[in-house]
């Protein structure tokens, strides 16, 4: 209930957003229906053109890498998107929903509209696992942000072939869930008429692979909080503590080789993570307080029941749930088995790997929203180099350090597939 | 033991670190001992000046106000600090320990080396109380900027009267504890010969008034967490949690007339807060974390003895204190009571509030750092409107809004008390 409740205020609150700004109406006039075929974006003119960037791709990342910036500060790394835009000749919009940045490419034919969003902002020092000295790019948005620099550059040039529309994304305070709600209130997708949106982010999956969602994503999440009362209400709100923790049907990796476990987990059709429970709660004095994350989010309401439950059985204990759950990020399956059928075409069929899960599942994500409003994937590329330690690949560890081949082939796939939508015939 | 043993560590740290860059050796040749006098910078000069900045310097604070700055993330707000400086023809060195900025501005006459500094960021969504949508300047850094800048413009001009040497020292990242750390590492004080420092921060007195506090200051933290053992672990974590918690002397407040007798206690010699434990202990399953703040800082082995004391009724507890304290902030007497009296001959008998407490007691400063090395002074500017809500005055409330009348009192005051200091035959 709560879930549609939310869902309603924000597209209520998004409908009221004016419309018609320089980078409004994209491609709106464009009739659709333009063909896929031999002469639209080959992928070997796409491959060609990433071959000649790949080496000025890693240096721009190395550039955003070593200047990282806190969710909603990103205004030198907005500085650099918005100038790569505009040198490869799209229509930029600045200053979008704080440092977003909004790029236009239009095809020369016929086609539809396609979003790809990046995010920008940097890990925040006490959201680094064991906590940092100083915010540092360990979630790899500067490998996001160049991916999506390198496809305009590379979709570009060859407009005469592509068909459509691609609105270029580049989207602050990920790390804060917040940016993505800002770029929507300021009419992100209205504006440009987006039809779709993809994304692509790290993962530790060997460099090379992709890691698919199909029906998955990431869990959303869901906070409680319970008091009681009566002579030993700090014990038994210890206690209430540790029953709801041990709800938990997941707990939280503590080595390298849980880490291990918990990916090859979420390859498994039906296995461990199909449907999961993670779980925190706190005791202090007399109040126990709780956030979860829970697959699928239907579960959320399971969960609500089952910690009513669990403080039914302490007299006089009252439980809250102060917000509407974050929602859940789901990958609608069509989008994501035709995603994967185009990964294998040009990547190669072992260069596809689809997750059973949503994964991981400690970690949220706020493409959520604009999937929430139209379809689109959400795909791990893979940045675990060859014998590299899997905290090297896994985002918010300190050691976090894509190997940065993969940037080449986020930009190839993505560049590709972004040029396959728009020249769509329809959805489906 | 653990205290003594962080601030060798410091030491080392810094005197590791290099000397000679353009800002260093500041006023180092100075020959000490100039007289202050009828030929030394007079306060009317200074008001004078003052008075033709003032609406200048406001615009400059709301400019500031506009572009808030996560701590480490000062880019834009050191920009403007440096171009100011600059223009001021102070001698200017920027990016130090982060987005640090320090300008030198060297009297023509012989004198000591005093500094004066100010902190640039803004408070995180995640430290506004309640909650915030995005970073805001609600700690008042944007004032202290200002009124620094304001100091500098003023005593530029009357260089030829002044004495010694000001070092302006514009620190990132107070929020984060990090900042002042990162700047003695960078050697702020020893490049420049720093011999005092000084600093004003905005505080919930009238505007119109300084709170002075000479023997207080702010308190530090501790840590601590205890494993319980045996069958009703969890149950034994809440009440162990719940008896540590109520060994505090003082509570958060919870509505603006808990704010205000706060205010009133921290004014009353051997008042409510002249000693005091603050306390915030939590336990999950078997564990009790805690974090505390406590004044004089000697209390801490108290407390951990306390809380030793606390767990050893549990059979198989075992404590742990992660990390040393982070100290407490304490300003010497007598440089207090030297402020008292300037700031009583340049504003009025009526204008100092003393306090007697370390205030307020849930807060930290990396200010700290500072005078564990080189005395000083640690004054808060009254920035209350008169009528206002006492949350427009408490800094990290999201409805702060300081009276800006308060920008030109402390530009007056801190101009003519450093001018005094760097012309003082001794310290004494």
């Amino acid at each position: 209930m709560e879930r549609t409740l939310a869902r309603r205020t924000l597209l209520a609150a998004t409908a009221a957003t004016g419309t018609g700004v320089a980078w409004g109406t994209a491609g709106r006039a464009a009739a659709h229906g333009g063909k896929r075929g031999e002469r639209g974006v080959a992928q070997g003119a796409v491959d060609a053109e990433v071959a000649r960037l790949e080496r000025e791709l890693i240096a721009l990342r190395r550039d955003l890498h070593r200047h990282p910036e806190t969710p909603g500060q990103e205004r030198r790394t907005a500085g650099v998107v918005a100038r790569e835009l505009r040198a490869a000749g799209l229509t930029v919009a600045t200053g979008v929903g704080g440092h977003g940045v909004v790029g236009v490419l239009r095809g020369v034919r016929p086609g539809r509209t396609v979003a790809y969003r990046a995010d920008m902002d940097a890990v925040p020092p006490k959201d680094i696992i064991g906590g940092g000295p100083a915010a540092a790019h360990l979630c790899g948005h500067d490998v996001h942000t160049t991916v999506s620099l390198g496809v305009a550059r590379v979709l570009a040039p060859l407009r005469t072939r592509l068909s459509g529309t691609v609105v270029f994304v580049f989207q602050p305070a990920e790390e804060t869930l917040s940016g993505a709600r800002a770029l929507i209130d300021a009419g992100v997708l209205e504006r440009t008429g987006v039809e779709e949106i993809h994304a692509l982010h790290c993962g530790p999956f060997p460099v090379g692979r992709f890691a698919v969602t199909p029906g998955y994503g990431l869990p959303g999440q869901d906070k409680a909080e319970v008091t009681l009362s009566g002579p030993d209400a700090p014990g038994d709100a210890g206690r209430l503590a540790a029953k709801i923790a041990a709800l938990a049907t997941v707990a939280q990796p503590q080595t390298p080789a849980d880490l291990e476990r918990l990916i090859a987990d979420a390859q498994v059709p039906g296995g461990p993570l199909a449907r999961f429970l993670a779980v925190r709660a706190t005791a202090q004095g007399d109040t126990v307080s709780v956030s979860y994350r829970c697959w699928p989010e239907e579960r959320y309401a399971e969960v609500r029941a089952d910690i009513r439950r669990l403080a039914a059985s302490y007299p006089g204990a009252t439980v809250s749930f102060p917000a509407d759950p974050f929602p859940a990020m789901v990958c609608p399956e069509p989008d994501g088995r035709r995603l994967a059928r185009h990964l294998r075409r040009t990547v190669g069929r072992d260069a596809v790997v689809e997750l059973h899960a949503a994964f991981p599942p400690f970690s949220g994500e706020d493409f959520a929203l604009y999937l929430d409003r139209v379809p689109g994937t959400y795909t791990f590329l893979g940045v675990r180099a060859p014998g590299a330690p899997v905290t090297t690949a896994y985002p918010h560890f300190p050691d976090f350090a894509p190997d940065e081949r993969a940037i080449g082939l986020g930009v190839r796939t993505m560049a590709g597939w972004l040029a396959e939508r728009t020249s769509a015939a329809q959805r489906g």
